[in-house]
C-alpha cells in the first residue's frame, strides 16, 4: 500500500489488517518508553490548510512513537502568503525527500492530486466534506476492541451527514465489516443522494435509540443554524440530541461515541458524554496506534515492528 | 511530587531539592553533547494561550535535553476556533498519552482546573497575574549560584506587582529561602491587599536602594499608562527606573535581575542591564537547567539522571 | 568558520568546500536511513521574521538528518507582539545554549548585527534584498553536479535583480567559480549601479538566449506592477518569460533554473518549468544536502561526518 487515501483503499481484508497491527502499538503505547524504532530516519510532514488539534497532535504522537522525523506546515506560516500554488508547495516538500505526507484541506479530492505529484505516500487525515480514514479506523477499532466484532452491530450516525467526512468514511467502513448502519437526521442534514450507500435512514433518533448498539453522534457545526438547515440549536438537541434521558434509554452494552469536539449541551448532554457506554476518550487513545499502524504499513521495512529501541536495549 | 503549579508546592525543601537537582543539569548543559537520555520516550506539550518566546523555548530546550519528544500547541493553530473548550482539547491532548502539560494561559487558575482532568503532569507556566514557578526556581537558582544563599539578603522587587505573577511566585519563593523582600511601587502599581504577604511596601526606590542584595525589576507593560495607572512612561523612569545613576549607587556585590523581555529605557537602562552586577543573562541559560530539573522531578523515574546517551556511549 | 553571512565569507576555496561535503550528504540522503549522528545534541534555531515554506523546512530537514534537535520560533507566535526587541528576543536565544541560529529577515543586514550579539553561529537563510548564501550554494551544486564546472559556463539570470537577494548571492558564487554572467532586465528592475558587480547587462532575453549554459528565472512579486515597475505582467511575459517557444531555443545541454516559489505563466511556463532540462526539481533536493554540508562545517567535530546512527550499528 502505497497511500491511504480513503476506506475503499483498503477493503475488509485491509481495514482487519491495519486494526490487527493496532494490537501490536497499543501494546507498544502502554510501555514505560511507548516508542520503537520502526521508522528512524523516515521523515513524516504534517499538512494542514485546516485547523485542528486532535488530528495533528495524534499524528504526530503515532509518527514520533515510531522514532520517525516531524515538521509540520500550516497555512498561516507559510508561503501561500506569496501565492504560492499547492502544487508548487507539495513538490517541494516532496523534493526535499520526505517520506510521507500528511494532509488535510478543506477542498475535497485534495489528497488525490497530491499522491499524483509526489513519490511520498500520502495519508488523507480529512478532504472536505469527503473522507477521513484515520477516524473510520480508530472508530472500528474501537468498537471491536469492546464488542469483539462489528459484524451483525447495529449502528446509529446522528446528525449533520451532509456536511460530514467522518460519515462517509464511518459508513463505507463499518458496512465492510458487516454493520448494518443507519443514518438519522432531518432531511435538511442529509446528502442530496443516498444512492449506492448501505444504510438506511430515519428521521427520529428515538424510533432506533432502544435497539442501537453503538451511537455515534456528529459535531453540529453551528453555522448550520445560520444556513437555516435547523431551526434552532435548542430543537435539535430535542429531537436528535444523545441527553441523559435518551442515554438512560440505550442498551446496557450500547457504545457512545462522538469524535470531537463536542458541543456538550447540543448533539451531546455531558451526562452522556461521560456515562460508562461512553467510549469518547478510547477514540482519541486509539487513534495514536492506528495512526501509527497505518505509518507502519506505508513506510515500515517490515522488519522491526515493535522492538524496543536497541540504544537502551544495549544499555540493560 | 506530580504536578508544578505554584511555589507554595515546594516549600523550602522542595525548592532546594530542585536547585540542587539544576546543578547537575547545569554541568549537563556545559557538555559537548548536552544530552542526557533520562527522559527518553516520554512526550512533552507545550500547551500555549499566551504568546511566549522565552518560556516556551526554554521548555521545549530542556525537555529535548532530557531526550524527550515534544509537541507544541498554540492557540492560533487550534481548534479553539471551532469553540472546542479548554477542557476538551485538554482531555484530548491527555487521552494520546503525554506524560507532561506545559500550560501558559492568561486566567488565573486554568492550571489546577487542567490538573483536575488529566492524568499527565502539569507545569504552569504562568497564569494570568498568578503564579509562574518556574520564573521564581531559576532566579533563586542564579542568586545562590553567585551568593551562596538567599538567607538573610535583601531584595526589592521593583513595578508593577499588582499586574505580575513573577512577583507573586518570587516573594514566595525569596521568603521561603530566607531572603528579606520590599516591593517598590506606586500604590496604583500595588495589589489591593498584601495582607499575608512576608513583605514590606516602599514607595521610593531611592530609599531602600543603597542596601539592596538583589534589585529585581519587572517589566512596564505599557498600556498600564494609557490605564491611567502611571502618569508617563519618563516619570516612572524617574522614580523606579534603574537608571546608570542609580546603578552606580547599588552595592558592588549587588544582582540586577529582570525576567525579560526588557524595555529598556523604561523599568531599566540599556547601561544598567550590561553592568558587570547584571545577571540577566545568566537567569535566561539557568532557566534551561531548571527546567530541566523540574521536568525530571516530574517524570524521571530517579535512575539514568546525567549518563551520557547510551548509543554514544557504545560508540566510544 | 563561524557563520555563514554572505557568499563572500566563503571565496571560491570555501564554496568549494562546501560542495565537496555535499556530495557526502547526498550521498547519505539516498540512504534507507538517510541520518548521520554528526550533531547530534546540538540544537538549531529557526529564526524566521518573514514566511517561507521551503528554507525552513530544507534547514529543519538538513539539521534533523545530521541527528541536531530543531526548534522553531516565527514572528506571528512571539514576544513580538510584546514588543520585545529584536536584541533581546535573539540574546535570550542565544542564552539558552544553542549552537546555531538560521535567520530570515526582511532588512538587509540583519545577520551580521545578530552575528555580533551572539555566541551561537549564525546563518543567513535570506536578508532583504541582499544575501541568500545557501540558495547561491544549492545553484552552484546544482549546476555543477550536471555539468562538472561552472568555469566558463554562460549564464543569464532573468528578471527582477533590483530586489533579488537571490541574484546578488547567486552573481558573487557563480562568478568565483569562473562562470560569465549576464544580467537580463528591463531598466526599472536593475538596481540604480551595477558598479563593481562582475556582469554583462542585457535588456533582451532573446538576444543572449540561444548561447546560455544555464537560463535562471527569478520570481517575479506581483507588486512590481502595482508600483510601475513594469508595465503588465503580459508585457512581463512577452519580453522576459521563459515561454515554450523560448525554451526550444535554448541549447540541447542548456539547463533551466527558477528559486521557487514560480509565477508559472509569469516568468515561466508550465511547459519550460517541466522541461528535460529543467533542475528545479534537483535545486530543492540538493538544497537540503548543501545546507547539512554549512550546518557541519559551522558546528561539526570534524570526526563522525556519515557513520550511520551507532544504535543501529549496534543492532546490525
Amino acid at each position: 500500500m502505497k497511500h491511504l487515501l480513503e476506506v475503499a483503499d483498503l477493503g475488509a481484508d485491509g481495514i482487519d489488517q491495519v486494526l490487527r497491527l493496532t494490537d501490536s502499538f497499543v501494546e507498544v503505547s502502554g510501555r514505560t518508553i511507548p516508542k520503537v524504532p520502526a521508522l528512524r530516519g523516515k521523515t513524516v510532514v504534517s499538512l494542514f490548510y485546516e485547523d485542528s488539534t486532535r488530528t495533528r497532535l495524534s499524528f504526530e504522537t503515532a509518527a514520533k512513537r515510531l522514532s520517525a522525523d516531524t515538521m509540520s506546515f500550516s497555512v498561516s506560516s507559510s508561503s501561500v502568503s506569496k501565492g504560492e500554488g499547492l502544487r508548487d508547495t507539495v513538490e517541494t516538500i516532496d523534493a526535499m525527500g520526505v517520506d510521507a505526507i500528511v494532509v488535510r484541506h478543506k477542498s475535497s479530492g485534495v489528497p488525490w492530486r497530491i499522491a499524483s505529484w509526489v513519490r511520498a505516500s500520502v495519508v488523507n487525515a480529512g478532504d472536505g466534506w469527503h473522507e477521513h480514514p484515520t477516524q473510520a479506523l480508530l472508530d472500528c477499532y474501537t468498537i471491536r476492541s469492546r464488542r469483539g466484532s462489528l459484524d451483525g452491530l447495529r449502528i446509529a450516525i446522528v446528525g449533520d451527514i451532509a456536511h460530514s467526512r467522518v460519515a462517509r468514511s464511518d459508513v463505507t467502513a463499518f458496512a465492510a465489516l458487516g454493520a448494518s448502519v443507519t443514518l438519522v437526521a432531518p432531511p435538511t442534514l442529509l446528502p442530496p443522494s443516498l444512492e449506492g450507500w448501505p444504510v438506511q435512514v430515519c428521521h427520529r433518533l428515538d424510533e432506533v435509540l432502544g435497539g442501537l448498539d453503538v451511537v455515534y453522534l456528529l459535531r453540529l457545526q453551528r453555522e448550520r443554524m445560520t444556513e437555516a438547515l435547523i431551526p434552532s440549536l435548542r430543537e435539535y438537541r430535542t429531537l436528535y440530541g444523545l441527553t441523559a434521558e435518551r442515554a438512560g434509554r440505550l442498551r446496557p452494552d450500547a457504545l457512545i461515541m462522538h469524535p470531537g469536539p463536542m458541543n456538550r449541551g447540543v448533539e451531546i448532554d455531558a451526562e452522556a458524554a461521560g456515562d460508562a457506554r461512553s467510549v469518547i476518550t478510547a477514540q482519541v487513545a486509539n487513534g495514536v496506534a492506528v495512526r501509527m499502524a497505518v505509518l507502519y504499513l506505508l513506510l515500515g521495512s517490515g522488519a522491526d515492528l515493535v522492538a524496543p529501541l536497541p540504544e537502551l536495549a544495549a544499555q540493560a
